[in-house]
């Protein structure tokens, strides 16, 4: 485990077994039987628990006692995302920045270079994180749960554009089972609680005609925040549930459930994924405005088709299908 | 109009307006009367006529007479690629490459760079030309036309795949216009004459879920060359032809009927584009074989559907989408 000047997080070395061996002994333990299981000097066992200690880990050393691991940093760092994950593909390489411009640039640049399906980048905070359409998202150093997954489907490129709901789904279910709380989702890319933006996704991909090269998801979550001052559509969990909660335990829901989306999209289809959606939906059987560059649609939201657009039924009674645009809940 | 150490061509300048001077006079013209019309010392007249015949021009120089162009180059240049070309947007802005890597790098590159639609690169050759997935196109010096071309299409992602098939009928029509030949389009990227390979496409593309940042077609054409040694399976226009044509007038000619049925798609949707590809088509109507990465389908092609998917019915009746693979035709 190191944090280089570039701010790159590696883990599985010397500092993450120490750590390790820390954790599993939950007690004291001496250096010197650190050194002998682990094969490593006294010294560089004293080294390496200076090093935890100043990227956080709350780690007491009494002479003739020897080490204990106290309390984890409140960080994102792999090794306390990966620890009892259970996911198969998802987090398997998690690369963990301090500060980035965003997590999609360096999530992009890992699979052009070949990074495979499930590769992460999370970082503590986004210089320039971005929403939809070069729009700006706010990610507050520490509070919120910002990442990019590389993702390699097997799936057509006319079926791409889904994936953005099977996220957002996905997404909804991992705040529900951890908070409890009523994630609904607002089409295409925001979840909302109590009509209030808590996260957002993003895709971007590249691709030829028929095989798509990669897709790179990425998603915002405030978690800590209890006032969002300039932001007055904006909240976070602990806003919404009135205390903190822990953002490794959200991280890890997160990549359980978007994990097991994924595979049911891409073995079953869109419509298991269309089913769980419309429960979720604060979009479905509301007055909606729809906004795009050159026109807008007004109408009743009444389903998504298989490709994840939305149909919305006009005072006319004519179905237009939108794939895109900004969305308002008129009531 | 200068060659860089680069390669790069730049056009509009000093050496190309003697050039069009040249062209517009059609007969000897005194360095002195270039000198005075174009405001450039008679020195550098014949400095630029001098580099001009280094790339290829044939310009007569006789004294008490000056300068006569007589042959033009057989190369692709911008200035003889924009001389009477028609077009509004497609290839108004053209680099010129002797040689690349593959004139998709390039464009890509371009295109990230905020490239306005339209905006090609061509080279004289590719020493890394690509066909789809990764395969290899072969693009001898000289011989072919090999450019890629930026869009910024206004389409769902879900549309874009059929792009493929928009540049298919351009291209075999550019081709039965300038030669004659029946050429016609073996789903879903080859154009062949006589049940051999004269042309490819290829098509990339980076985007989010609901706005496409750039797609960039490439094509590479076969014009000259009478046999292909160790490609049995392709042709070029000149071997179909029994004569030699001219690459320009081709050029041009690709460049016209792209940027009409690319209109057109935006336009009006897939459907006239289906009428034209179903007419050109050499795979509509064939008992094929379709062998993906892990499963082969073999059936009739009885149609392509307005994401441009091949429809194959099976011998048991069931019909097929096929957005992918590699097809054989089977008789």
């Amino acid at each position: 485990m190191m944090i280089f000047s570039s701010g790159l997080y590696v883990h599985k070395n010397m500092k993450s077994k120490i750590l390790n061996y820390l954790k599993e002994k939950n007690d004291f333990v001496s250096g010197q039987d650190i050194s002998r299981d682990l094969q490593v000097s006294r010294t560089a066992v004293w080294k390496y628990v200076k090093q935890l200690q100043a990227i956080g880990y709350d780690i007491e050393a009494v002479s003739r006692k020897g080490y204990r691991l106290i309390a984890q940093p409140d960080k994102l760092f792999p090794d306390l995302i990966q620890d009892r994950l259970g996911t198969k593909v998802f987090g398997k390489k998690i690369i963990y920045l301090e500060s980035t411009n965003s997590t999609m640039n360096d999530a992009t640049r890992l699979a052009i270079e070949g990074a495979c399906e499930g590769t992460i980048v999370c970082a503590e905070t986004q210089t320039d994180g971005r929403g939809r359409r070069g729009r700006n998202w706010v990610s507050t150093k520490g509070q919120g749960i910002y990442f990019s997954i590389v993702l390699r489907p097997h799936i057509p490129l006319s079926q791409a554009a889904a994936l953005t709901l099977v996220f957002a789904v996905a997404l909804s279910k991992a705040i529900r089972v951890t908070t409890g709380l009523e994630a609904v989702i607002k089409w295409p890319n925001d979840i909302l609680i109590s009509k209030k933006k808590v996260a957002g996704i993003l895709m971007e991909l590249s691709a030829e005609t028929d095989h798509i090269h990669y897709i790179v998801v990425g998603i915002g979550l405030n978690v800590e925040g209890k006032a969002f001052f300039g932001l007055p559509q904006a909240t976070s969990l602990e806003q919404q549930l009135g205390q903190g909660i822990s953002r490794v335990q959200v991280f890890q829901e997160i990549l359980r459930q978007a994990e097991e989306h994924y595979a049911l999209f891409q073995k079953k289809g869109f419509a298991p994924i269309a089913r769980i959606w419309r429960e979720y939906s604060a979009t479905l059987h509301q007055q909606v405005k729809i906004t795009e560059a050159r026109s807008t649609t007004e109408g009743i939201a009444i389903d998504i088709d298989d490709q994840g657009a939305l149909l919305i039924q006009e005072r006319s009674g004519r179905v237009v299908r939108k794939i895109t645009g900004d969305v308002i809940h008129l009531r």
